[in-house]
């Protein structure tokens, strides 16, 4: 079976708190948020066009990140893991990418080292997604 | 054939030359850089580790983004494309995503309007990676 691209989460909070919900579950696996961007707000200001609340956040677990990293330099291409936090009628939809489906990407699946460590990080963000289900 | 997770070139630059010249070159192709990660620094600060200069720029092309988002949300877990510059002996190696294996992970690949975008969005990049070469 194909790997799913991310673990979707609907929230009933309202896109700024689930914005910090999100922030806090992920800190307490472990990642930390290096890079967002707002895409409503850069698509306005560069192209001229109305989107939704959309935000895109880069988390990365730097312990993980650093074996992945050691082991194969090109895993930078898929670094950090993105989630995603959109707004939605009566609430908001988070999705947070699937680190062992980027692994299904040739040449990557064939180091043991990476595999395992996107194990890990799967089973982290995982646990982030069920988090904030409960 | 497995599509290349990115493309390569090795510059003679140094790395701070390198990161303009990347710059400058995916400006071209109507790329601009969204986010940077100094890899190097961040590992000193989290864990206290030693490593190479190595910086993940995240490029986007507007149109393409907005075009892709528009077609499927998911797509957001995949931007933006992700360009490393890392310093080797002599010089520095430049990865640049492709768009195309990125959406090799399901469900991704299923939407038309999402191919299209990744083949422009790859063409483009590797524009990036030729522009450099020369």
């Amino acid at each position: 079976m194909a790997e799913p691209i991310g673990f979707q989460v609907r929230l009933p909070d309202s896109y700024d708190a689930a914005i910090e919900k999100v922030t806090h579950a992920l800190k307490n696996e472990g990642f930390g948020v290096l890079t967002s961007i707002d895409v409503k707000e850069t698509l306005k200001e560069k192209l001229d066009v109305d989107f939704r609340r959309y935000i895109i956040l880069g988390a990365c677990n730097p312990p993980l990140a650093y074996k992945a990293l050691q082991s194969q330099p090109l895993i930078g291409l898929l670094l950090p893991c993105n989630v995603t936090i959109e707004e939605q009628e009566g609430g908001t939809l988070v999705s947070i990418a699937n680190p062992d489906a980027m692994l299904t990407i040739d040449p990557l699946s064939a180091s043991d080292a990476v595999c395992t460590v996107a194990a890990e990080a799967r089973a982290r963000l995982e646990r982030v997604a069920q988090a904030l289900q409960g």
